[in-house]
């Protein structure tokens, strides 16, 4: 197993990684506070790897309680935040109780977000069981629901007390939601660093076979970027945006087509796309760089394509992401393989422009 | 114009208290981000006040939207929060945006709550027109809606940028109001300093006269109390819970009464003399100091005996407040005149007594 630490002052909290650790009772014994546990987790991981997680906490001497929650991203709505704290009451849960959040993003996103508003704050785990959440979305303490107007938009930056990825659980992981969790690997890589782009060019049919020692390297590289970020802006005032590689356009893309149909990957791997394009037609990297993060891409299986919708509509839906700054669409913009930087002066028309190369 | 500090390091903020300070554009000014202000208020409020200080802001130079939610504590909902931050992205507020919290209690937890988990959060200020949001409320950084199981159950630690407290906004208030709020103005002197209780009994006529100098004397008392607490207990890990005396009781009153018949200063009126009660059965305090309580609060014209309610559904709303630690209820406690201590360590039949000696 090996461990890293994400350095945030006394919210700092470990990173363990390794295959078949998810029912180790000695990595959950630490965080209980004697207040119970409450697991919340999905249909489909429930079937899966609730009994496993359910049996090493009981183990490590926990009362639990479980919530299960539809599949898929509709579960990060308002009626499921209340009904999460519906049985989180039900379940007699006070502030020194633990949430354990196992599942993929939408899993991690809502049970965090439960975890900071209940009862104005209770600490949780994230235990990850899909790529995507495993290399981005379980590091770093972002907690999300969506509204109809745009995703994520309600949340908390709330810091997990460790996170426990067992890459074992990528066994039964959905072909489809593999490569959609290796588009955020690829983000790392473009947007932070140019080896571990040229080693994914070498070892992508190795993740894509779910070979475990290229999966375990994956997520550490990924999680070490990710912390290193984070610990140096937790709550996104400036470095923390270049994760955000693809996303303007990948919100846009999720938002047009109803969250869902495309899964998140898929959206930002368009997504890179086109701001890759766009990164060229601001003059800051080269056509040969935008070919290598589209292939990259491909070779993953994922979409490098945004849907058929009209420029005019991905622009309107970009400009209420979150990250507009004082009225302007800020976008993550590429110098060069590896290196992100944050942009808000971009003219409306190259963007337009950039989506239609996109589309080519 | 008062002025004092509450120190929480880089979260520190100013608490102003003064007779017609809420026109004043200076008090708004250091506070404008570039990204818009939206004002929350409610419907009562924003007839007698929502121009003077919307004026205030755009003279400060601020783009303003209005956000008016129904008046009363049925307005701490997921649905009226859902529509105020529907209402915030119509105004395309981004994370650079400002919230004005204009109202009472009821607005200031609702559009903090808004202001902390919209876009994971945005700052805002405090702008009370109630006694109870003055002396209490607005302080502090809790924010918080209600749960059909319980009052504030879903919520957030997040700090204002700055209270601004007009106690000339106090003209405007119904009777019943201005008494609600002297409760927890009694509250924060028998919790906390006998000095402020004696000087109470002196002056409670005046604070019922609305007499401008004893309003701001006891509005700059309350405030000085609690930001020196808040500052060492920030997140409520210990001696912040001594401000809830009352509030278990007064909590499952107004859980059992459903929440708005009675008022939350009402409710921990009652409570209080519960507690107090409770405080003598356990042998912290003598029958005179019961007394004491109960005359202060009745000279306030609010009430000392709860609602026609069997003991034992009080005792049940209380457990699952969230000051439950271990499964234990908690209650604060007197030890004397302007002490008070967190006991974990209370018999149930000894909490039914008490309810039952203070409905005598």
């Amino acid at each position: 197993m090996e461990s890293l630490r994400v350095a945030l002052g006394e919210r700092s909290y470990p990173i363990q990684i390794g295959g078949g650790i998810i029912g180790l009772p000695e990595l959950y014994a630490p965080h209980l506070a004697g207040g119970g546990v409450a697991i919340v987790t999905n249909e489909v991981v429930a079937r899966l790897y609730l009994s496993n997680v359910r049996t090493a906490l009981e183990k490590a001497g926990a009362r639990v309680a479980q919530i299960v929650v539809e599949d898929g991203e509709q579960a990060k709505s308002w009626q499921t935040l209340d009904r999460v704290c519906d049985a989180l009451l039900e379940a007699r849960c006070g502030r020194d109780s633990l949430i354990v959040a196992l599942g993929g993003g939408v899993v991690g996103d809502l049970a965090g977000f439960a975890a900071a508003v209940y009862q104005r704050g209770v600490p949780y785990l994230q235990v990850p069981t899909t790529l995507l959440a495993q290399v981005d979305s379980s590091v770093g303490g972002k907690t999300a629901i969506n509204h109809a107007r745009g995703k994520n938009m309600i949340g908390a930056f709330h810091q997990p007390r460790a996170v426990i990825s067992d890459v074992a659980t990528l066994d039964t992981l959905p072909d489809r939601e593999l490569r959609a969790g290796l588009a955020e690997v690829i983000k790392h890589a473009f947007a932070l660093d140019a080896q571990f782009v040229d080693w994914l060019e070498r070892h992508i049919e190795k993740l894509l076979a779910r070979e475990r020692d290229a999966l375990v390297h994956a997520v550490r590289r990924c999680c070490e970027l990710k912390a290193r970020i984070v610990a140096a802006d937790e709550r996104e005032a400036g470095e923390r945006a270049l994760l955000n590689f693809g996303h303007t356009f990948g919100h846009a893309i999720e938002g047009a087509t109803g969250y869902g149909s495309w899964l998140h990957g898929e959206a930002i791997s368009a997504g890179m796309v086109m701001a890759a394009e766009l990164s060229f037609l601001a003059g800051s990297i080269r056509k040969e760089d935008v070919a290598r993060v589209r292939a990259l891409l491909a070779r993953a299986g994922l979409p490098v394509k945004g849907p058929a919708l009209s420029p005019d509509r991905l622009l309107e839906l970009a400009a209420v992401d979150k990250k507009a700054a004082k009225g302007r669409t800020r976008f993550v913009l590429l110098t060069a393989i590896g290196r992100a930087v944050l942009s808000a002066d971009i003219d409306s028309r190259l963007v337009r422009e950039a989506i239609v190369a996109a589309a080519q």
